[in-house]
């Protein structure tokens, strides 16, 4: 038997779409159109009790995510997945992990991904641990390259 | 006035390049050879006090970063400096973002980069506040898609 | 089908309230009469198994939250739910989030903590990513103010 | 004998306040008057190579810190300080405890602060290791209340 | 209701048992000799997506957990104990808890050593947010001697 | 030239040794008797603003660390010094590396600890990563038996 308490754990109410109106129903809409679904994530529909600081947030999704930029849209899909697995967010590591497959990463690809994450996560403590000290000249990282 | 004990402050004595001897050193020799440097950096001189494991990390590394496959190794950089950036260790960061801007990632990229970064350390930690539910159906993470 | 290994988790047996005696039995009635419930919350009922443990960690809630100080436990309560987050405690979240709502933040005031903790962390890990030199002079932290 | 490699070790060029021109320039006239300081802070500098990014920034923090809200300025910096220090980001630790300084706190309100800290990261931890069940009934978190 | 997405959420393809062939099943097979059990754990099998990644990571944990060295089987269980607790992974806490068990840790020596990952992650975030200076001369923790 | 800002800064102001009276001076000197030193390290001088505070940690320092228990204090001091590298505070790295020399552990003890640290925190964010699912049964985190 579980009760209510346990099962239902939202922080705060969430905004529902049919329940939305002015500035916030033309955002859910915006965001539909944007990425091509039927329903607003329940991420967004978390931030509509203050319709500025969802507008302002989902611009800076737009601004960020939005453009290619230098860096490529496919590329920043992995960044944000891999800033959701070092955070550990259970709802963001699900999100972009389907945006990276979205993207075109098939489960060799993502596996690859993983790898890296593993390894640096790995040589990053071990160096925290070691109190590394800074090498006199710059190298690159990683071998070869 | 600062005392040794202030200043210096490695965890374990390392192996320096010219009393490496054996295996050691040809590991060192072929750490030179493959990133192209005339030294042997500290993270490594750090392991040698266990030769198995010097062997067995750097095998790592080249297995991991040293063959393009689906993702490619520019990529692959661009990830080994998210990670350490998101652990927090200072020497990765510093070394990985060199290793970044000999992999072509120029100061605008870079920066592209940390926004992506800044971007979903905020959403990720909002999300985790929240306690967001997941969602119905799946999306794909952000804007413009 | 799922396991009883897959359902049943706590990493230690708790002393369930009417099979606590002694010392233990009276902590569980002074948490339960300061909290004002009717039960003993489970992170209790895990340290019961150091009745010594128990007792001083009942203690150092009490001495850090239980007076108001100069901060006021309000704002306490705030901290509490910001670490919380922080660490990605679920449990914690849940409970301090729960205790802040009972200190009187309404939807619109978590709304605010939330939209805190989302910028503070995404500029934190901007300037660790930027490895931002510190400024020659101190300044107060962001505008308005 | 340390090189410049081992000293200068910012990731991107900033923009010098004397260098900046156009919008750039605007946005850094805004920072000095409205923190009432005669510099730009480092941090702002880094991220001028971008100025939609650098302008987007500021006018969130303006947004999210600059109005009082139902929180308040104080409480927002002493959350602000708070997540610098649970995610390590030394920059960031130094110039919001100078904020929560300039917003009245003292050294023994800042000392209460960091005992909540001290207090929450033990709890957190202590029940991420316990792996806690969630109650079945909600309870506020802390004693005296 | 719940939907397929909400419930099912491995983020790759995993090779299951009876559909292991070559080396894979031969490393399955090698690891269920060697933990002594009658099924491949869900980790290893996500990871047979790539063999020699696979294989890697088997004889990485072999290498490092599979010889008693100088610290001694047991205080490795331990540490990776402690690290998952860190890192906050909820499976790798729930796994290395009964390795800890196996081990010869009963509750009384688990909650001995929740409490001091409790009083050194207090501690330790304590010392991040006082800025605290390296003292001129080395101590050595804790009391006792 | 660096400025006193930059190079200058404790969050507190700290009770220095000659300037400590009444209770404070009493803990100071059961700090140093107990720990076999001639001065008080930085962390418990700034925690002197807080007597109530520095009584109680010093307190929960000795019952958790002071006795041997199950665990055995080098064992313990194994765990405070991985607490210490997984928070990423240097100067607890920096104290418990030394506290952990003292216990015993030479270079190449304190290497076999950090493979192991490497291990698992590359292996945690793997299945943070796969979002591995709950085995069905138990099994004993490593191999080797």
């Amino acid at each position: 038997m579980s009760s209510d308490y346990e099962t239902d754990r939202a922080s705060v109410q969430v905004v529902v779409e049919n329940e939305a109106t002015g500035r916030v129903k033309d955002i859910y809409k915006e965001i539909q159109e944007t990425l091509g679904i039927d329903f607003v994530p329940n991420m967004y529909k978390a931030l509509a009790g203050n319709p500025d600081y969802l507008e302002m947030t989902w611009n800076k999704v737009q601004m960020v995510m939005g453009e290619d930029g230098k860096l490529g849209r496919k590329t920043k899909d992995i960044v944000a997945l891999t800033v959701s697995i070092m955070s550990g967010c259970e709802y963001c590591t699900r999100v972009y992990n389907e945006a990276a497959k979205h993207a075109g990463l098939d489960d060799a690809a993502l596996l690859e991904l993983y790898e890296v994450i593993d390894l640096y996560s790995g040589l990053n403590r071990l160096n925290i641990g070691l109190q590394t000290k800074m090498d006199e000249k710059p190298w690159h990282g990683c071998g070869g390259g």
